[in-house]
């Protein structure tokens, strides 16, 4: 049995708490976080407190709060030679205090409250200082994903990042999309299949072979025409920039 | 029975045929093409021509041909009174010859040769000169697809822009982010169970509701990190360009 501590009460944990939850080889023996009403959550089902240094004995001390809370935090709970993992995409493992043996739990997912499907699916990035807190690290992982990965804290900042494009500036473009039809009164919702279609092509094709539109077949014409109906000045730039980078990634590539 | 002709042996023409050809009250009496070779597609299920002048009867022309080509095709027809209809998003309805009766059949989705699922909920979007022809473009769209409406030449024009950013942008982010990961050698793949739900978050959420990330939270120091990871000049600019996008946007909302 493994005794797990989780340290924080956002989505995050909340995820971490209901997939461990489910498994019999894994026992959640505290939850802790500041905010007593943050608690209820995890209450009924296993021990909380609001102190950081009423930690229980655990195998494992996961701490799933802010990045910018993960320096004073995991400071605060003075884990002198235990396993600490945090699970962010773009903080350093050395972030972590030295004196306990380090690790990184990343979760690649935007976890917003919002039920996920295929949790089993969520891939896992996981690093550690030594070997044996590495090979538990992943074989806890694997109890609750079938997609677990050794990443270093380097190639994990430019996965995060590459994240930010796939995933916040993908919806910003929903958002832009959604912005263009609230102001000539088409219903966004015509726009679904085809975002579903744009999604599930590059689930067999590469991003690079899924490219269509104006700026992949050079069509000048069209996208002067674009700029003119586009009058907001954020979607213009957002219009020149994109079709630009297009225009010069098959440029490039041809 | 209604009787159609098809023009045009692209993607969009293979998908009319294949729709309509399931349907016991259409009757795809001819597919018209340039090409010899195109024609095969169709060739052994209906009558074809390469002879623009050589047209079956039919209750309706349909013009499946690119958007350069529709004014020089469509005049060649010589379709006096008949009804004719592109399916173009962007060219209006009055590019097509007064000689005829003109409307638009636009079929709302990116046609890649590649098999769509749920064909049925494609959207049409109809436009007709007159009231009986509308009526009968929205039976006929109405016998393929469950999402049909009737949009103007003007309306139709502001969604295929809005289809700009919600398809092509969307798949350039996909791109960027499968560079990063190229780049960095970490799998494209670990970011599709990301990608699958940013795409599933705005089924159920305005993407205005939906958006996370660095520039949605005004995190700087983050925005600055990503900045000085980014070496290629065209993925900083990108970055900048949308990082600002989001903070505007939110900052006239908020």
């Amino acid at each position: 049995m493994v005794k797990v501590v989780l340290i924080g009460t956002g989505n995050v944990a909340k995820f971490l708490f209901d997939v461990f939850s489910e498994h019999p080889q894994i026992s959640l023996v505290q939850v802790v976080g500041r905010k007593l009403e943050a608690l209820n959550y995890f209450k009924e089902k296993t021990a909380v407190t609001q102190d950081y240094r009423s930690l229980k004995d655990a195998d494992i001390y996961i701490l799933a709060v802010k990045d910018e809370a993960i320096l004073a935090v995991s400071q605060e709970l003075m884990l002198q030679d235990r396993l600490l993992v945090h699970t962010s995409g773009s903080i350093s493992m050395e972030a972590l205090p030295e004196n306990a043996r380090r690790g990184v739990f990343y979760p690649l997912q935007t976890f917003s409250g919002v039920p996920i499907k295929n949790k089993e699916n969520i891939p896992f990035c996981v690093e550690a200082e030594n070997e044996e807190d590495y090979t538990f690290l992943e074989d806890l992982a694997k109890c609750i994903s079938n997609s677990v990965h050794r990443v270093s804290s380097e190639k994990r900042k430019q996965l995060h990042l590459a994240a930010v494009f796939a995933n916040n500036f993908t919806n910003h473009m929903y958002f832009l999309a959604s912005d263009i039809c609230a102001e000539h009164e088409v219903p966004f919702e015509l726009l679904k299949p085809l975002i579903r279609e744009t999604y599930e092509k590059i689930m067999h094709q590469t991003p690079l072979d899924a490219q269509t539109g104006p700026a992949r077949r050079n069509d000048l014409k069209t996208l002067q025409e674009h700029l003119l109906l586009l009058k907001d000045n954020k979607q213009k730039k957002v219009y020149t920039t994109l079709s630009e980078s297009i225009q010069e990634s098959y440029g490039e590539k041809l």
